[in-house]
């Protein structure tokens, strides 16, 4: 016995020093993942190419917020938005999310974003404008993490 | 027993029908008191008077995420733009939000939202300005709900 007692407390050291399977290592790990989920999302969209794989980081009955445009609801107006988007001359997109956080249940989080588009500008020369926003995620049924609410708005008029 | 079987078929009928007791009653009414709960912040918000009570809405760790504005952050940058709006001559604010959807263990929350602001436009006349939006909310240790994500940008131009 004394051995084994020897290793259990050797294990309990090295994962008090470590956090192995504590609720904030494995919260860590829960965040680092749904970020590496929309970082993916970030680079697919990106790429602006894969109108249904961006799209479908989306739930189904998500809506997208964008200033001064009417809200963009559920899966095939999010499909023609993204299409529409990826056909536009010049058009790019990426951001980057942070602060991730969860419900006690894991199966609803949000995060903040930055976000850098080049879209057409008044005189037809490409101008990258960036905005800030809160993307709502939920977890499916299917255990995948979808999209679900997705705003944003104009940061100050000072920053870049 | 017969009479007692009769009774609970009777129930097990009526409970059908009327939905006492269900997952969707339950809901409902869950729903509508997370409702009832941001229409009274709402309308405390619109007699611009108690800015504590008013920022006591807001989680401690709240985020406000305003168009064109830096993110205000935390109580006491809260309770700073709550007095200064209450304190801007003619402000009047006022929301009416809907559409709740909770995370499954009921924990989070969020809604979507549309309000009018009234504040000194240009040339010093007051105008009102539409806005949507969504807030994030999390009950808390106390079981109260508190938002603690508030983002909003403009409609379309055309819409009033």
């Amino acid at each position: 016995m004394f051995p084994m007692r020897i290793l259990a407390a050797s294990s309990l050291v090295f994962c008090v020093l470590m956090g192995c399977g504590s609720p904030n290592s494995d919260l860590l790990a829960e965040q680092q993942k749904l970020l590496q989920r929309d970082s993916e999302w970030a680079n697919l969209a990106s790429e602006g190419k894969d109108v249904d794989r961006t799209a479908s980081y989306w739930s189904d009955d998500a809506i997208i917020v964008a200033p001064s445009q009417p809200v963009i609801e559920g899966k095939a107006a999010i499909r023609k938005f993204v299409a529409e988007s990826f056909a536009t001359p010049n058009f790019h997109i990426h951001w980057k999310s942070e602060k991730v956080a969860f419900s006690p249940d894991r199966k609803l989080a949000y995060m903040t974003s930055t976000t850098q588009t080049t879209v057409p500008g008044p005189n037809g020369v490409p101008m990258t404008v960036s905005g800030r926003g809160i993307t709502i995620w939920r977890r499916e049924a299917d255990g995948q993490w979808r999209c679900t609410v997705d705003i944003w708005n104009d940061p100050p008029p000072a920053s870049p």
